[in-house]
């Protein structure tokens, strides 16, 4: 079984953590030695920032600019607002940053107003750059929901089943929003770290699989990787999955047709993850009128025990 | 005639109705076992809400907030709001209303206009709200009309027509809008439901058509499969096309020009839409100055009868 | 020579003018039998028109919608708005339309405002719409402007010049703005009217070309296609040339590295845009600093007469 | 060694120059005969723009557009606008010139409005156009920060080092943001300045590399191409590389799985750029923990001497 070299991976980096990252989605890398400013896409972060914690971002820039120029309205002097009326520092203060947020967000009711050349040149260009800021907001809502996504969920498992005569490594996978998959393809790619020459290496493998492409993707899909002589797990026992280190690396492609974009996933699974001897449970079945088909996520990691044929280690 | 296995319909799902759905142009699939914010993707919903219901819940939405907030406001109390006239309730909560919508919008007249810092801090809160929501949908609608469409009519029905010295399985299509395709491919899957050992199941083919690709595609297209030894449905009479459950499951890509991106389609014709023994009619003709072709829609589903010869059904 | 079926354009729509027509930039057809409004995509419309049609079409709408509005308020009374100066109708009228506008647009001075309920209510929807309208037009405007375009130049004529030792049909195309090409490709279909059994049929034919792919496409680049044995033209004399209704169409796509997309042009010549004997000069040179490649576009059709040798008509 | 054809630059365009800019990231060509107007897609040149530039741009013309309507509505005269205090010129200019902005804006504060038919036709007109300017804002921050970049560097020099029984030339890249690249191919091109005939002309050849192709491009990636019997530098010694005029050109082609979206870079290396006999430093490494992998972006241009076997010259 040759191994990979073209998987991205060094197979001399010695990590012995997972090379993919599930919450992140990427690989497992730090970059260093690039200023922090450098290093990070604010687009790509922003991108892929949770809602909430996006929603709150804008808000907390909203108050901070506000502050900021409210500051400054105030330094120059609160006589060059007219109609702000006169009484103690903190109240005069919330009356400017109230003018403040009226300009930047061009609401400008107009009861206080800039008088003097200094606080009106500075509410002219705030609310120039109040309305950049909201162009530049449009553009990342735009981007955050135009975002193609595949909305894939995976089993958390793989499984070793049984499959026909012997047995193959099985997990699945099912879109789970009323999205449009067609022309799916998915790529294995196995990592395993062995003892070669006293010293710990990666080798890299792509594994096959029975059906790689699907044309249409709306119901589960279980991939199949048989355990045969084509296989490097070939006669792998129950204790040769514990004791090895291994890391099963999904890739899938497919074109949705809303978005008419190329939207992909990842996904892997690292040696506590699979899980010797079950069988997954069907998901979908036809409806009580027998007109359509009812798949059900809530079964995606339901499986039941299963014998492994023992032939099947004995290639 | 083997069958595939990588439809991604499962061919023991059982379903005797449609595969495909005609009006979503999605998979006939109901998911269950997710939450209901979990199994819809809120922009692939909004992307495909007809225009009148997409711009009446802008509305419901954008009159629901200024409820709220007027609402707010009132509970604060009118006299933190200068410029309104005291009256009854009413007349005071449809002027707090009308506050609060020229808030959102950031018209500001300033006729009434926020004094008290409570109302002051919400309504600073409100005019940025007004600005997302009017961000959300600038993409919403920029996501609507760029949104990558086909723009392609299929015939009602596909036909059995005779061809060369046989028959042919036909139906035809076209682009009916000023969009340039080019590039374009046909892809056609069979859904056959068989008794095998007993039980129904779901076989599927993919069907070779004469012509599956075009460079240009701006006049209709007749999709032609002839019914000879290549086909699954080779021998079939009159009465098999009647009597047996079939789905003809259409998919087209192309390219785009004005978009530049691919577009997709699908489409797919069962047992009651195929027509025995008809031919399609002509749908285009040169103009009297011969100068320039015509391309006429209303004939897309236009046939004449035609006798299919004996032939064709003793391979 | 074998005739191609997959050109999309029909054999026989007996059509004596362009297939292509170079001003539109897509298939030379009309389209009936479907209604005006479903026979456009308006945002295809949009942004295909030219971009001072498109400015004075926004500033129409915008006039027109705010006379629309001026008047439901003109006739609700002009009392119910603050601030107007009563006198006689036509200023009034003004004066209400300038309300309207200061509403649509959001600005809301303040100096007239709204009263009564319904007044109100109307101005809380237009605001609405106008935000809306802006809305549009924002994606109107990206779209017009991201949209992914070739920026190619295709000489007015296709020459028949000297090539190796017979002759070759070239024409030649130019980038000719600041965007950036690669992976370019050229594909060539040529219609040929001939007569067929007393019949005038249009046939169609894939012409190979010496250099169908280029890594990048920054200078001009001829496209060769020789009059050998392998041409549907091999063996024109300079009369056959005149004498036969010929339309030679050009499809080119290239990844645009800016926009990171895909883009193509389309382009075609017909018999009198042919000219025999010729042989285009050169458009780029090295500058004088010999450190830069200066590209002339004004002579992208420029040519010098030539002889074809006699050899190349004899086959 | 054959030579390519189809690299798009002129094999006699005599540039003793780089083919490629390495500023710009295009072809070193000056475009000449075409107006400025048709010469530059000013979308184009928008988004290639720095930062800094492009900000200081948008203000420019904010500032300018408002002097202009500034000045028109002095013309007019200064009474037709209510609010404005009578004083000298200059003051009332600048009042002027602020009621300008808060209209181009829509902040429209209100102390100062238009009574006037003329200026508040004006102040409509100008209101619309500072909403269509914002719309084309919005357009230009959503096209520059969406714009698919591939966030590579690439390494400085390209280095002539030890590899297996011979040598190879080598240079490294790597992403350098939180981008996440699969499917990344390289291209590489090498340009080689040579006598012909007495005559200096311009060769291409493509550089077969040992991985052409990664899966998954997170770390650095190191492009070897071996220079044995296949490579056209087979044979050069460290005095042929400094005494020849070569360029390699590089081109990578990756997806982005943020963007869902083909990125693609470009780079070079000339003569000067090559160093004999090196080899780069490791730039990943484990980390402490085992548990993630390090990549020191800072150690990019690293390298150590290292010996050529002299049989790499003797092939």
């Amino acid at each position: 079984m040759r191994s990979e070299d073209n998987t991205g991976f060094g197979n001399s980096s010695n990590n012995s953590g997972r090379f993919f990252d599930r919450r992140t989605g990427g690989a497992n890398v730090h970059k260093k030695g690039v200023s922090l400013l450098n290093r990070y896409s604010w687009y790509h972060t922003m991108l892929g920032m949770p809602r909430g914690k996006f929603l709150s971002l804008l808000l907390l820039i909203y108050v901070s600019v506000n502050l900021v120029f409210a500051g400054i309205y105030y330094l120059i002097g609160v006589e060059h607002l007219a109609g702000i009326e006169r009484s103690h520092n903190l109240k005069e203060f919330s009356e400017v940053f109230f003018f403040s947020t009226q300009t930047f967000t061009t609401v400008g009711y107009g009861r206080i107003s800039p008088t003097g050349f200094l606080t009106s040149a500075i509410s002219t260009f705030e609310a120039f750059i109040g309305l950049l800021s909201f162009a530049i907001a449009t553009g990342l809502f735009y981007g955050r929901f135009s975002r193609p996504q595949a909305f894939l969920k995976f089993s958390d498992t793989a499984l070793v089943a049984p499959y026909k005569d012997g047995s193959a490594l099985m997990f699945r996978m099912t879109p789970f929003k009323n999205n449009l998959l067609s022309e799916a393809e998915v790529k294995l790619t196995l990592a395993m770290r062995v003892e070669e020459n006293g010293k710990i290496v990666n080798k890299f493998f792509t594994l096959p699989v029975e059906i790689d492409k699907l044309n249409s993707f709306s119901l589960s899909w279980t991939i199949v990787h048989p355990l045969n002589e084509k296989s490097p797990l070939a006669g792998f026992t129950e204790e040769d999955f514990g004791n090895t280190d291994l890391e099963l690396m999904v890739f899938v492609k497919a074109f949705d047709e809303i978005f008419s974009n190329t939207v992909v996933a990842r996904w892997s699974y690292i040696t506590k993850e699979f899980v010797w001897g079950a069988r997954f449970n069907p998901m979908f079945y036809a409806g009580t009128d027998r007109q359509s088909t009812f798949l059900d996520i809530s079964l995606l990691n339901s499986y039941s025990p299963a014998t492994i044929p023992a032939a099947s280690n004995t290639l």
